[in-house]
């Protein structure tokens, strides 16, 4: 376990002084002026701007962990693949024990977008997994206890994630292995006092209908030491933002929730990215629409276009081929399913086969912001995916894969696409990141900020909505309104 | 149209004055101390406190709609319902336009209650209908646009709606009859101010993954006026609720989210309830839990069970039977599908005929309220029903048909539904309100608010919870998160 206090941090540091006592160069989140009181947005801007080691010794630890537990993934063939097997009746593929996730089929109608009909294979997973991070206070400062955790669907195997990451067939029901540690933290009450707990959606595209809880419990008390965990701020956290393929998906939408709850005061401030934030921050009467023209626009989206899907065989998925080892299409667009093996040298974990999702290329999931009235808005569109419990939730300008429409007709490519990636906007994010490593192979997305001058129209397509950074992160305060790559890339921009 | 300025508030009476110029009994609900500014809520409370006309007229104006609009709805057999046929492969009930709605079947499986596996017919609607009420201030104090409607299901054929009660299928498309009056204010930005906008669910045990747009817009021009709709405030339409069956569900449930919109100062005060609601109001520190417990509660709740649903063809709903005349079940349990003729006198709706849902018995929605620290609490049910988009919302602390539970064994009846209907409680509040005629036949519903006292443990078991009423409001500001019954008694709780 690392340990915050070794290095720096020696003095107790509460956090009415956190304004003043920053340690590192760039103060990016800093509290509101009192009258706004919100402890939590105070506790999270101080521990924001504290950093007791460099981002680069996370890097480092989470190298050393790698090189520890020796883990091989190999890509198997469907008939290798333990425990798995596809349903004689419907073609589906599941798992012996019925539990986990199955691949079944779906078959989607909607009048959104340019493709009306189409039949997919997705991801069915009915329980709900706990996507929680332990907090604490140490030297008078919030801190996370991240986990560095191997999924067999990562690029580089171990990345860093919350302190539980685990499905209720993992915490409530024994199977392969032992119940997740500090599980029972989220589980049994009174152990700690919560921060934030919600559910969201997961990828919309992959997964039908499934849903996290989204969760941030307090402790006061000792908690056991691990060598796979690591206590750590939010400035350090926001750090490792600017490496690719650290922070993975799960740590990425639990933080962005926990940032939404307090951001009426936690807020890109006036540091390293002086030229690019705007102070002083929006108030809400500087926005382009007020909170309620927001909540009414993303209202009218989620009316404006229907979703019919129905689960389908996975047999008669059309257009999708299950060859011996992959389920793809012909043309080779959008994902396959495939199978690996997985030998980790960890005591916890016994060897296992399982299905994953490989998506084709790098995804992209581009926020265009700009200033208006002087203050920072982020252009987000209404994002429907078949998946999505509530059809249409606010996503990021551009939310793609551009190998997709390589040759495809111009009128079909995703609109701001081409702008995006043109070289008449500033990039003010550039930066990799993975999927969810447990189900999605080699699952990267591209992480992008770009800022358009005020020449760039504030009147949009009816699909698009300028709104403030507190705007949208009050969005995210609710389920379903905010997609998981518009969660993803609201944390990033508070890196900035 | 009922001109409100024709009796009373002939004095401009701007909502700053509005705490000291109540002109009736109770002051129900009041603005709180300046500082929580919130126009809104200040404006609500102010239309709360105004009461131009005794509800009695309004009763009257609707008893004469009903007169001068001769509507008769008959029960017919199924191949008589002309346009309604039932599709010979699934035996689903449907319209040759295939719009509108369609009675299917539904396979639902749940850890959830004592049934853990059961089928039944449900109503498959994908289109979102608006809820909508125009308001406008007049004389200085807000107005609402409340409608005279003729709805088939209704037991007195006429009750009050919103003014706009449309789904997609009527205001986009032409079809029988003329677009819904008013339905511009709702499609056309600019002509009006939103003052809320938010999705929420309908009844989750009859409609599958239905939800409707709730939404209130305010204009200031001149509106024109229509015989079937007259303005009338808060307090006036707060006043009906002591009516059985005249102010609509769907007025019921849009007034809810308006009030929980801008819940943090419209509150029940000391008035006509002084003995019941609790003054000082709740404040966070005297709640019996905090904020983002009640939320984490719910999450928690959400979380903890599974619901698996299918769409299965009508005809495979075992349990059920197709008569000529009606599909229910031999036992007479839960409800029946039965075919209505209308004619109506109406010069802008024809004849028509439609299927209707039709409910055994008298349902029952029960809150229990208690004061806990002096505070005013409710006790809430996490509540699953197969066609919530979100599995759990919510619910009243009873929400059942008592008859369903006739002869069962004691250990299946609901939690406390003896105890509401035992005489060891004091009843606050105990009308019979509609479900929606529009798909429901004479379905009622029994709104009970009653009181237990302080040896009534606080500590309930994991499906309960203590919520303030702000608490339970700020819930109902979001979608999913309180069902269509708890919407509808809280702001009965707003009347007392």
């Amino acid at each position: 376990m690392v340990q915050p206090s070794a290095n720096g941090g020696q003095l107790r540091r509460p956090w009415t002084e956190a304004g003043m006592a920053g340690t590192n160069a760039g103060t990016r989140l800093r509290a509101a002026p009192s009258g706004e009181s919100d402890e939590l947005g105070r506790r999270l801007a101080a521990s924001a701007e504290y950093r007791p080691r460099p981002a680069g010794d996370v890097v480092e630890w989470l190298a050393g962990r790698r090189r520890s537990v020796p883990v091989e993934v190999t890509r198997i063939p469907f008939d290798r693949m333990a425990g798995w097997s596809f349903d004689p009746g419907s073609g589906d593929l599941v798992h012996e024990s019925g539990r986990f996730f199955t691949v079944g089929g779906i078959h989607a109608r909607t009048d959104y977008g340019v493709v009306p009909d189409w039949r997919q294979p997705i991801i069915y997973q009915q329980d709900v997994a706990i996507v929680g991070i332990l907090a604490k206070e140490i030297d008078g400062v919030l801190h996370f206890l991240m986990q560095a955790k191997i999924e067999p669907g990562n690029v580089n195997t171990v990345q860093l994630s919350p302190t539980v990451q685990s499905t209720s067939s993992n915490y409530l029901r024994t199977h392969r292995g032992a119940r997740s540690r500090f599980v029972e933290y989220f589980t049994e009450p009174g152990r700690a006092r919560v921060l934030v707990d919600v559910l969201q959606s997961e990828q919309g595209a992959w997964f039908w209908a499934k849903r996290n809880r989204n969760v941030v419990m307090e402790v006061t008390g000792e908690v056991e030491p691990h060598d796979d965990f690591a206590w750590m701020t939010l400035g350090q956290i926001l750090d490792l933002l600017h490496h690719p393929n650290v922070v993975n998906m799960d740590s990425r939408t639990v933080l962005a929730c926990l940032l939404a709850s307090a951001s009426s005061i936690v807020r890109p401030g006036d540091g390293a990215a002086a030229a690019f934030a705007a102070p002083p921050y929006a108030s809400g009467e500087d926005a382009f629409l007020s909170p309620v023209q927001v909540r009414s626009w993303l209202t009218e989206r989620k009316s404006a276009y229907t979703l019919a899907t129905r689960a389908i065989p996975l047999d008669s998925v059309d257009g999708w081929e299950r060859g011996a080892d992959a389920i793809r299409r012909p043309d080779g667009r959008y994902f396959s399913v495939v199978g690996v093996e997985v030998h980790a040298g960890n005591r916890e974990v016994s060897d296992w086969c399982q299905p994953l999702l490989e998506p084709r290329g790098i995804g992209l999931a581009a926020l265009v912001v700009r200033r208006i009235n002087g203050i920072l808005h982020v252009l987000a569109r209404a994002d429907l995916r078949p998946g999505c419990r509530d059809t249409v939730e606010l996503g990021p300008t551009v939310q793609c894969t551009p190998e997709n429409y390589e040759g495809a007709p111009r009128e079909t490519r995703p609109r701001y696409l081409d702008l995006v990636l043109s070289r008449s906007v500033k990039v003010r994010y550039d930066v990799v990141q993975s999927e969810e490593g447990g189900r999605f192979r080699h699952a990267q997305t591209r992480h992008l900020v770009v800022e358009v001058g005020g020449g760039f129209p504030a009147r949009t397509p009816a699909d698009f909505c300028w709104l403030t950074v507190p705007q949208a992160m009050a969005l995210a305060r609710q389920s379903y309104q905010v997609n998981i790559e518009a969660r993803s890339l609201l944390l990033c921009l508070h890196a900035l």
